[in-house]
């Protein structure tokens, strides 16, 4: 044992300075993309003099074209559309808010509520539970401080994914104009934008846990253990707002994106994108409310939830019986350079190198996460020498058990490069090598069909088109299945190797590590829905076909990078809940969680059908919403004349309106199924069982989550690959109109709700299940399994 | 405690006169279906007389219509189809059993060795494991008569296949003549032919083992323990030949369904089992190989480790002890009774009641279910009053536990009518009253579609047609994954009664009371593709759409009760494998399975894990066999010239051909995955992860195979609701050709796979690496956990 090198001042200062300077450099960002102007010039009535704005940026050298540089009307054109899709998302943002509000008030009272009956709503301090001769302060405090960063992580996310919104929507049409004057223009815009969310974010995140922890102190002084059970509240408040960003933004997103495209893209012939499109202008708002503020906040929710599960384990270990400020803060320490490592590695993608041509756009999103996992090994190493004793003891259900610093270091980094390989496999599908390995047969398909060896698995799934529709979703289920292999063998590693250094430390410490890079995690995330928006601006404001091209380039690389993304998000959600779940554990005092009895064993297998309830909610929620909007969208092209021939204006209003109460209706009984369940198992069954749903659903929902989201991304990506007809293979295949295109665009329509609702949801209902339970452990265990104390 | 009621004597005559009685009714039956006379009368020269030899029969009264009964070119016609569909299915069992013999030899082989090597091949008895003062018999004793009863359990599941398979291809041109007589003639003969297969594998299965366990009796003496170990060896025998027989008879039947549809109906519009269609055999043998002897195995399967996981945890029980020979062949004399109840529940469809109309077949099919399942209820009572001591003794891991027979009546019950009730919901996916519960947008969807409030999900399903291919796809996987709701509450309530009352003896034989009714599920089940055969035999011979029409009916009836035989494996598969579970643990001296560890947790989420890579597996392997019959059939079509106006013959050979080979094989990966996962995790990973894997497996598995299952049939059922057209809101999707149909087609070919390999194969999986781990145990236990071992 020994004390850390760092000394506690150290850490006071060293936490809120890197939190400040991940705000600062986020405003930084968000300047610089203010530059590009979105209104004509200084002087509108001549469209000739420095139209676009552009010719005011010092970079003019990068300039390539000058494409529509001087159309006036194109950037009207472009802030037109713009503000209607900031207004559709800002309006629903608004809404979903009001009912989410509601809710969350309802469930703050009721978290007061039954904290405090723990100990009969007694003032008097009692003694404390991990050593009975000291006296802690009483459930009573535990309740209001849980029910206080409840709302503030509520709160915080909130802001988060609003933030998150607005940038977007301020960000999509600068990027489409900066597209005028070349690729790397554009890149720069968009991702300079998608830093200031994922930098405001982790800072933000960060910032207000640790004020509220030193708030905290003042009335918790030396009771540890209270403070920081007080602070779980801040991670169930984060991920219960983040249950119905994503439900809600999910829903939002895929109902507009699926009627859209089976009316216009499949019925009607049109292009994506088209502004004649009714349900064009909703399509765009739902990648805001669902990639951007829904996936931000999914974040938030994990990073606050991994911190608490750390600190909450950490404050019965001797960090916390021996009052060890700097090693007990060393979950946030972690965070704090994380955002300095982030920023630096900003800097390779906006600084360092310059994008010039399409092809390298992906290679460097790619670069940012090596670059960004490099550096944070290094950083992790740094802090666990001198934020931590060399040794230093943590509790294990019971048992003691002696950790070193770099036993732990080793705990965070195989966190942090599990969450890398899991990234890329989910990505990577086309990693043949592993996939031959597994697989043999694979092979043999492809020698027998006309793809050759070198083919991956994407392109046997496009393939598989020939024959149709359903051979492709055949395939493509097939290929969802298959993904799980690799990601659950690498969450298995880390969760095996830092269970056995650190025991539900060292899961809580190697979450934090898998989201320790989440500034440039999410800078990546929020770049791929922006460029997005950025081309549908493009296309609704009718500009020239090279434009779009550029913009598709940009979606493209986006679409691969933000399926590292939801591995990342799987992956640490994962880990995370583990913590969680052995938090609960460690709180609720139980000592085993013995499958063989049956009050365990049930609550296993109904734990294991959860997630199966949850994404049939989602996916009919979806399937029903997207089918009134594909009756809307019809309605329109049979009954507004002149809609097709581009002389009359589609009612994008009724489109977003029918998005938005679709989504605001169908997320609640989904939301509910989450919420509800472990207070009803809680309550009714007791522990044990909660403990067995908790095991299974994280268990099955994770397979679930890999499963739904990497088939849809490879029936998307199958389509895309037809479609750009890039090699001989692709050839044969397209050209777009043909019987195997149109297989692929119905495997790309079913493969929406599962891969941007269903999939990214369970990550949710995974940890939130596990939060909340943890929240009200004391309450369960002292209070709970009413049904086995009356029979 | 005190003596149960039967005697000793009285048992050993009572089980074998069961299976007699059983065995003997099976051959009426067979006696009874072998007077439809399949050759064109005494006089073949004058059409006139007696043609199809029904006039002998004595039930001139039922003969409704007389067509084509003199047609003497139809019978010899349908001779030659019979002929042909049984080769086929002959020669692909006989390929199949060859490559699985030699599996089952050096499989064997390595039980012998494996299980010999735990005491070093000692020769010499060893102190027992329950009692260190008895002397029990070597561990090399054990692993000769594990091997003996390994073979056994493997040749009586061929066996039972086999003659399933030769008794349905003998009836099913029998059921095409006969419904040229009406439905009511053709129910019989088809349901007859079922029953003669579901008696003779119950009968069989229960005789084979009841001589077994008697023989061993002769070298163990009084050593039960012993004894019961090595009969393991026949659930593991059973169920491997069920896992080959199930993925190789799936992958052949819907590789050449999905095949002969997606060319035949979809590209070329001919009608299902139209001669013309080159694949048209080959899909009629699938239904012999797949759904006839591949059921067959896995029914047979479930039994053998049901009774032989009762017989292991019974032995250790204070019947095993005290040597009381009645009690301890509980599960035996439950099973004899059984087949003298579903021989009085076959009575009352034979001979009782009379089908006079379509409408009547699924009544009286669902009739069966119920009328067994009540008989059942008294026929357990009995049995549990007069075989059991009025109290016992099991041990729950360490604990002793005391049972009264009025308990263990209950755990049986629960299983029985826990079944039922799966297998009802597994169909009835038209409870609304339930889902409007579950669900309560399922009413506004109804409302705002134009289906009404009495839509079924069905219907829903059906419905989601109109906007195409996709929508139908996510409605019917959202359906799929909402019907695991109340299947897995009821196998939940089931466990948990059974748990409580007599721990992993309870769920054994409440396994046990799911599969006492057997004779009938087998019988109904076996009916269905006896009854798909006979309208395929009846549109090749050419004979009128009146007889078409009712074989149709004949099969739309056995679709609905297949679901429901699906359900009841499904269930009876996770509760043995449960039990097989218990028995595992007990047997490897396991006393926790604690998931808070973290071997046992990574076990628990490969184990999760595998049912994915297996569905990957499977699904794949079915998808690219159908791509080469897909290529064959376009081939034939494109290149023999008149085979489309029907003027010359396809050929018919080469697509047998395809599916054989294919199915050969792609059955040997997912065999392997499951065969060696229990191997390489228990030897290289030790019992403690192994049982996380079990328990994973279990619990995700379930889920996965009665969403699949229940995700294909109601993609099957609406196409076929559709198409029957029987509603105004189905006319509306109508009719056969348009697109809503065309969409609804689609989602029947993605749904095959899942519903007739993935998800039955499934069951397999779950059951099979349970009892394979239970046969393995002393050697795991002994030899296992290198890995741990060495680091």
């Amino acid at each position: 044992m020994g004390a850390s090198i760092l000394s506690d001042l150290g850490t006071e200062i060293l936490i809120p300075v890197c939190a400040v300077i991940g705000i600062a450099f986020s405003l930084l960002q968000w300047v610089l993309v203010s530059k590009v102007k979105l209104s004509p010039g200084r002087d509108p009535g001549s469209p000739r003099n420095n139209g676009a704005g552009g010719k005011n940026d010092c970079a003019d050298y990068l300039i390539e074209e000058e494409e529509g540089l001087n159309d006036h009307n194109v950037v009207l054109k472009c802030a037109e559309i713009q503000s209607a899709i900031s207004e559709g998302a800002t309006s629903f943002l608004f809404t979903e808010y009001q009912y989410v509000g509601i809710f969350m008030v309802a469930f703050a009272i009721l978290i007061f509520v039954f904290l405090g009956s723990v100990e009969g709503f007694s003032t008097k301090s009692q003694p404390c539970t991990y050593d009975q001769s000291k006296i802690c302060k009483p459930a009573l405090a535990t309740a209001a401080f849980s029910t206080i960063s409840f709302l503030l992580g509520a709160v915080t996310s909130v802001v988060s994914g609003f933030l998150g919104m607005k940038i977007a929507t301020y960000a999509n049409a600068r990027t489409t104009l900066e597209a005028r004057k070349g690729v790397g223009k554009a890149f720069i815009t968009a991702f300079r934008s998608g830093a200031v969310m994922g930098f405001l974010l982790a800072a933000n995140g960060l910032l207000v846990l640790y004020i509220a922890i030193n708030l905290f102190k003042i009335y918790y002084g030396d009771d540890w253990g209270g403070l920081f059970e007080a602070i779980t509240g801040y991670g169930l408040g984060g991920s219960s707002m983040a249950l119905f960003g994503r439900v809600g933004g999910g829903i939002y997103t895929k109902a507009a994106d699926v009627g859209a495209d089976l009316v216009g893209k499949v019925e009607r012939n049109i292009p994506e994108d088209d502004p004649r499109n009714p349900a064009v202008i909703a399509d765009n708002v739902g990648d805001n409310v669902g990639d951007i503020a829904g996936m931000g906040s999914d974040l938030f929710g994990s990073y606050a939830e991994s911190s608490c599960a750390a600190l909450v384990v950490a404050s019965i270990s001797s960090f916390g019986i021996n009052h060890e400020f700097t090693p007990m803060l060393y979950p946030l320490i972690i965070s704090s350079v994380g955002i300095i490592v982030c920023l630096i590695t900003t800097l390779f993608a906006t600084d360092f190198f310059e994008i010039k041509a399409v092809k390298e756009i992906e290679p460097s999103l790619k670069r940012q996460l090596i670059i960004s996992t490099v550096l944070m090994t290094i950083g992790i190493g740094v802090v666990s020498w001198v934020a931590l004793p060399s040794s230093f003891t943590i509790f294990n259900f019971g048992d003691q058990k002696v950790v070193k610093n770099w036993q732990l270091f080793l705990c965070v980094a195989v966190g942090l490069w599990a969450g890398l390989i899991i990234g890329f496999v989910t990505e990577y599908l086309a990693l043949m090598v592993l996939f031959i390995f597994l697989d043999s047969s694979s092979i043999l398909i492809d020698f027998n069909t006309s793809c050759a060896l070198s083919c991956s698995p994407v392109q046997d799934v496009a393939d598989s088109c020939r024959t149709g529709a359903a051979t492709n979703v055949i395939f493509g289920l097939a290929l969802g299945y298959k993904s799980c292999i690799i990601p659950i063998f690498a969450i298995a590693v880390s969760i095996f190797v830092s269970f056995s250094f650190a025991a539900m430390y060292g899961i809580a410490v190697a979450a934090l590590g898998m989201l320790s890079t989440i500034a440039t995690g999410l800078a990546i995330d929020a770049y791929g829905p922006i460029s997005d928006n950025a081309g549908g601006i493009a296309e609704m404001a009718g500009m020239s076909h090279r434009i779009r091209e550029r913009t598709d380039a940009l979606d493209a690389a986006g679409n691969t990078t933000a399926a590292i993304g939801k591995g990342f998000a799987i992956g640490s959600a994962a880990l995370v809940s583990l913590a969680l779940f052995g938090a609960f554990v460690s709180r609720a005092a139980i000592s085993t969680v013995d499958v063989l009895t049956p009050k365990v064993f049930i609550g296993l297998l109904v734990g294991a059908m959860l997630p199966y309830w949850f994404s049939a909610m989602t996916m009919k929620s979806v399937g029903s919403a997207a089918l009134k909007m594909v009756e809307e969208v019809r309605r329109q092209f049979n009954t507004i004349p002149g809609l097709m021939e581009g002389t009359a204006k589609p009612d994008y209003a009724t489109c977003v309106k029918i998005s938005t109460d679709a989504s605001i209706k169908e997320m609640i009984p989904p939301g509910a199924l989450v919420m509800l369940t472990p207070l009803v198992v809680g309550i009714f069954f007791g522990v044990e069982t909660l403990s067995g749903v908790l095991a299974g659903s994280l268990v099955s929902g994770v397979q679930i989550a890999i499963s739904a989201s990497n088939t849809g991304g490879a029936w998307d990506n199958a389509k895309k690959y037809i479609e750009a007809g890039a090699s001989e293979h692709a050839k044969t295949l397209g050209p777009k109109g043909s019987d195997p295109h149109k297989a692929a665009v119905i495997g790309d329509t079913i493969g929406d709700p599962l891969k941007d609702t269903s999939g990214p949801s369970l990550n949710i209902l995974i940890k939130l299940m596990a939060v909340e339970s943890l929240v009200f452990a004391p309450f369960f265990a002292t209070h709970g399994g009413l049904l086995f104390k009356i029979f």
